[in-house]
């Protein structure tokens, strides 16, 4: 069992991290520039975007990962270097060039991110002229952490971050990680950025699928409004300086190291979810005993990716037949007749709709149920043991907001 | 060439249409039970629904159009009549048996159609008790027609209603057609019902092919939330009472059918796609140049669904990068960096990407571009000859607020 700490990526021994404002949001005084930074060379995974147009720095950062080591990630937020062509090439390349240059390191061992808006050419510039200021602001403790989340955090109204400690080998074990994401987010990843940090010692075949075991059920479980961005990117760096015997092989220690970085995974994609751009609710939408697990993922996103779903929620309305209809366009095969659907939070439980069809409720407890920050569709069927939980919030005036002007 | 008429689904000889308030949509004074009667018996096709779950209408339709023949079309708005169980089926069977009673025909020749709410037991007996109602208010006028119309609108702001005239073998032919729907709208179709007349001869399968090549380039072309409704339904209903040589074959008198019907179905999706649920814009997708026609359409429906794009319209914000970004998880293949982007309106054109990157434009000119009733996306590529429009509408506060709270 892992608990909870505090420190964010500076948490586990030997990472710093610090953050910066540049000038790459010119009329903002928010700071958008962030570095993370191992005393020693680590182990590394990393997971990227499926949007065909990826990301100037996704390509980047995709070469430099491959050799499965990395000591640095630099960040800027303002400007997603997406769609810039050979020009955005040369400046998400520049970046890890920087970053290499003030720790005498190798530039493949640097990831980069970018998150902000698409097409306008990236400013590396001011990120030259500011780069001793920002190794300047490196610290390890946990302000450290936090200038370097502020640093990525573009439309994000809330810091969503956390470190947990747990014990392998008889030592001491952390992982420390922020995230960045609101908007454009859905499966598989989006305009989201996560950074994660462990002082475990593990190789990196075996960190890559224990990043991917845990993607898989958290962030990739994650719906804010259908869009998947060109600058996904989510970046384990594993330092080894707990001192634990090196976890090599899918035994005892991995599964102890799994479900630590699970839960890790699971909270920021549930805070990610409860951010979502104009949010004013979580949505987790839980579908049991479909055929297997994988109808149970098709069949909940379905529900938590609906338009019409999303906005009852906001207006606390229990029209379950939405979310009979989305499952009923998943594409996953389920029996209408035999379903069950419930609205649950920690105003009560309401079924709302058994074997199919409407049961009596009262609207009154409903809309109470309903009215919570944090609700549950839970959806029951009787086909199998197939359950998957995936997590979205409600649409709102201010998504429309929101989105209806970014780039002003 | 076909030429637009008055008249609508009366405007074919031999069509009689009407509508009345029966009292299921109880807080309101609208009208909600509509008939589409032919005095002869029609060869008829139909498409329906896609969605696993279906209302008891769609099956109740579904076997009575198996023989390809119909004489009457009974359809009510404020229950959808769906995840209602045996109950809902029996429901949909009556409203037939119903509407056969009145004309001495049989409920097989008798199609049924309902929208509104789902998962609400219908009150049949408020349409039994108003059957004789329904038949006196039958018209062979545009009057009929509008009943008819009104009878079948929930959420639809606009009428959405053409006929059209055009000349096969020597005789006048004529289309008459009327749809209903706003929300829950997405291919394949959606909360749409459409119900067309024609005075054509025409054999069954030649009238069903015409169907679903129509239907192909234009409903099925449209998306307003990405929702799929459980109750989508189009029906064309043919009496040859134009006397023209039967349309037998896929020769030239087909040729001509098909150009009016398709003529027809696009009117009626471009305004089904404007009076989308909050719409304020007439959104079109152009993709031109894509390897064939499946990757066109494949393209322009990712970017007219979009959340991000279509609130970037509402606001008028040229904010090309969504347009890439959504092409890129569509799935289709295409080279980002051989993609232009403009905007089109008559406000005038602005190209805003070249090659996959920005190129200077004047913001001004593209927000007045953006900020016109009706406005295109056109998206061009170079790697074939196929094309394709998508029509969808801007996301606005209005969606939100109507589908916070359908049901109160």
């Amino acid at each position: 069992m892992s608990m909870e700490i505090s420190g964010g990526v500076c948490a586990p021994k030997g990472f710093l991290a610090g953050g910066i404002r540049c000038g790459i949001k010119p009329a903002s005084q928010k700071k958008d520039l962030a570095l993370i930074y191992s005393k020693s060379v680590c182990t590394a995974a990393a997971m990227f975007t499926q949007n065909k147009v990826k990301a100037a720095s996704v390509i980047v950062s995709q070469e430099n990962i491959s050799d499965g080591k990395l000591r640095a990630i630099i960040a800027n937020s303002g400007n997603a270097n997406a769609c810039t062509g050979q020009d955005g090439l040369a400046a998400a390349r520049r970046m890890t060039q920087l970053a290499a240059d003030i720790f005498v390191i190798d530039p493949v061992d640097v990831a980069v991110a970018s998150t902000g808006v698409i097409g306008v050419p990236l400013p590396v510039n001011v990120i030259e002229k500011n780069i001793y200021a920002l190794k300047a602001s490196l610290r390890g403790d946990e302000q450290g952490h936090a200038d370097a989340l502020e640093a990525i955090m573009t439309t994000d109204t809330r810091k969503k971050e956390i470190a947990v400690e747990t014990e392998i080998d008889g030592k001491k074990v952390r992982i420390g990680a922020m995230t960045k994401g609101s908007g454009m987010i859905h499966p598989n990843m989006a305009t989201m950025l996560a950074f994660i940090t462990t002082d475990a010692a593990i190789l990196p075949s075996i960190l890559n699928s224990s990043l991917r075991g845990a993607v898989k059920r958290s962030f990739n479980r994650l719906t804010v409004d259908g869009d998947t961005s060109t600058n996904d990117m989510i970046v384990i760096m594993a330092n080894g300086e707990a001192a634990n015997r090196i976890i090599a092989d899918e035994g005892a220690d991995y599964k102890i190291f799994c479900a630590a970085l699970e839960k890790v995974c699971i909270d920021l994609t549930r805070k990610m979810a409860r951010d979502g751009e104009g949010a004013t609710k979580l949505v987790t939408v839980t579908v049991d005993g479909a055929a297997n697990e994988e109808a149970a993922e098709i069949l909940a996103k379905a529900v938590a990716s609906s338009s019409l779903v999303k906005a009852a929620c906001f207006g606390a309305d229990a029209n379950w037949g939405r979310v009979l209809c989305a499952m009923g366009y998943s594409g996953a095969d389920f029996l209408p007749e035999k379903t069950d659907v419930s609205f649950i939070s920690k105003a009560g439980t309401v079924q709302v709709c058994k074997n199919g069809e409407a049961v009596d409720f009262s609207e009154e407890k409903a809309k109470l149920v309903l009215s919570e920050e944090e609700i549950e569709i839970l959806v029951k069927l009787r086909e199998g043991s197939g359950k998957a939980s995936v997590w979205g919030c409600d649409l709102t005036y201010d998504y429309v907001k929101i989105n209806g002007d970014y780039r002003s």
